[in-house]
C-alpha cells in the first residue's frame, strides 16, 4: 500500500530533475556532470515524497507541476550533501556505495557543483506553476530552512564544532532540528504552499515536519550503532568511531527508540484534521520512522 | 560630481547588509562572524550602486527599499570570492589588504559562509518592498545571471579550466561575459525591474549592464598588468605569475584600451533614452572604466 506513492513520487522527482538540470555536454560539461552524479546518485527522494503528499493531502489530488518543487528541494539537499563531504568538512570518500563528488571530479569543481545546485535550485522555484505570491512565501520558507539561524547551514556548523567534545541534550536538539528537520519542515510546508494552504492547515503541517524530522534524524543516530554497513549502504558505526553527539549516545537505545515512537505519534495527530485525507502522509511518517536502513 | 553618488550608495548598501545580515553575536557565532568579515572587508560596492542607480534613472528618484536588493547582490557577490579565494580554488590567502575567510575562519566555515551568504541573499530577495511578481522575475535574473549557463559560476568553472592553457578570444570572451559581466548585468536589469521598468527599459539595462560589464573585467586585466599591489590593494601581475587568461595577453595592452573604451561608447548609447536622466549611470560607467585600481 505504501509502495507505490514512494515509487510514484520518486520517478515524478526523477523526471523533473532530468528536465530541470543542464545535461551532460551543455557547457561548461564539468560542473553540469559534478552536479548530475551527485544528484542522480540514488537517493529516497524523500524530501520531495514529503512535498507532494502535503500538497495532495491539501489539495485532495496532486497539485499540477508540484514535482519541480520537489526537484529543487531535491537539489537543496544534494547540494548540503557534496559540500558536508569535502576534505575540510566530513571528508567522506564514499556516499550510497559510490564514489563522492570531489573523489571524482575534484573538490574545486565539487564546491562550485555544491553553489550551483543552490543556484539553480532558486531558478527553479522562480518559475513554479502558482501564483507569485505562493512563490516567494515558498523561496522565504526555503531560505530560512537552510540558512544559519535554525536552518541546515546553521546545523552543521553546530555539529562539526561539537565533534569531539560531548554536548548536551540541548546543543544536540539543536542540531539535529536545524541540519536535518528544518528542510523536511520547510518540505511539508511549501508543498501545503503551493497547494494554497490556509494558515492553520500551515500551522498542522510544519508541525508534522517539525516531528517527523527531529524523528528521523533520531532513527539515523539508532541505525548507525545497530545496522551494518552492508544493510545501510554507507559505513555503519561512523559516529561512535569520530565521537559525534547522537541521541543513543546521549540517552541509550531505549530511550532514543521512545523518543522516535512519541514524535511519530505527534505527527499523527498534527495532520488529523489536514483536509482531504492524510493517510499518505501517516503512511511515509512511519516508513521513515520505522526503516531499518 | 560622482563622488556623492558614489559614496551615498555605498553608505545606503552598508546600512542595508549591517541590518539583514544576523548579528556576530547570532548563534552559530563563527559561520555569522565570518560572513561578516568578508562582506565587510571595504568592497566598492560596485553592484549595489549600479543597481540602485538603474532604479533611479528608471523611476526619476531612488525607490524606496531598492537598498535590500543592493545588499542581496553584495552577499552573492561576496560568497563568490570566499570560495573562489579557498585553496581548491585560487587559493588566495589576501583579500583587499585582509586575510581571507578561509585564513581567519578555517576551511569548513569558509566554505559553509559562503553557501550562507547565498542562501541570505535568496532570503532577502523574497522580501523585498516591490511586488510578488517583481519579486520572482528579480530572483530569476539573478539565479541566472550567477549559474552555470552563462552565468557566474559558469564562468568561475571555465576560468578554472583554462589556467595554464592558451584560450582563444572566444573562451576569454565567454569567461569574462559570463564570470563578471552577467552579475553586473543583473544588478542593473533588476534594478530596473524593481523600479518597475517596461520591457524596452529592461533591454537598454541588459545591454548597458553587458557592455560595463565586460569592459570592467579588461580593465581589471589591464590594472593587473600597469599597476603596483600597492595601486591595487591585492597582488599585481598574478595573472602573468599563473599564465591566466587576459585581454593584454591575447590583444596586447593598448588592443585591451581601445575595446574597452568602445565598449564604454556602447554603455552610454544603451541608455540614451532610458527615461528619467542617466547622468548618474554614465558617470559610473566612465568611473569604472577609466579607474586605476
Amino acid at each position: 500500500m505504501l509502495t507505490p506513492t514512494l515509487e510514484e513520487g520518486r520517478k515524478l522527482t526523477d523526471a523533473a530533475l532530468e528536465r530541470l538540470l543542464p545535461g551532460p555536454n551543455t557547457r561548461p560539461t564539468s560542473v553540469h556532470r559534478a552536479m548530475r552524479h551527485s544528484v542522480f546518485a540514488g537517493g529516497k527522494r524523500i524530501r520531495p515524497i514529503l512535498c507532494m503528499e502535503a500538497g495532495r493531502a491539501v489539495a485532495g489530488s496532486l497539485p499540477a507541476g508540484i514535482e519541480e518543487l520537489g526537484a529543487a528541494l531535491e537539489m537543496l539537499h544534494t547540494y548540503s550533501l557534496i559540500h558536508d563531504d569535502l576534505p575540510a568538512l566530513d571528508n567522506d570518500d564514499l556516499r550510497r556505495g559510490r564514489p563522492t563528488c570531489h573523489k571524482v571530479y575534484g573538490e574545486a569543481i565539487a564546491i562550485l557543483a555544491g553553489d550551483a545546485l543552490q543556484t539553480q535550485a532558486y531558478e527553479v522555484l522562480s518559475q513554479l506553476q502558482c501564483s507569485a505570491d505562493a512563490r516567494v512565501r515558498i523561496i522565504e520558507e526555503i531560505a530560512r530552512g537552510t540558512g544559519t539561524v535554525n536552518g541546515m547551514i546553521g546545523g552543521q556548523v553546530v555539529d562539526l564544532e561539537a565533534e569531539r567534545t560531548r554536548p548536551n541534550a540541548e546543543t544536540l536538539e539543536y542540531i539535529h532540528r536545524s541540519k536535518t528537520a528544518a528542510l523536511i519542515t520547510a518540505s511539508v510546508v511549501t508543498g501545503g504552499i503551493y497547494a494554497d494552504a490556509d494558515a492553520k492547515q500551515v500551522e498542522s503541517l510544519r508541525r508534522f515536519g517539525k516531528a517527523i524530522g527531529l524523528a528521523f534524524q533520531i532513527v539515523d543516530d539508532i541505525l548507525d550503532v545497530t545496522q551494518t554497513s552492508e544493510q545501510l549502504g554507507k559505513t555503519a558505526g561512523k559516529d561512535v568511531a569520530s565521537e559525534k553527539a547522537t541521541y543513543p549516545a546521549l540517552f541509550g537505545l531505549e530511550e532514543s527508540r521512545k523518543k522516535a515512537q512519541a514524535l511519530l505519534e505527534d505527527a499523527y495527530k498534527s495532520v488529523q484534521n489536514l483536509g482531504h485525507g492524510n493517510e499518505a502522509l501517516k503512511n511515509i511518517a512511519r516508513f521513515l520512522i520505522e526503516r531499518e536502513s
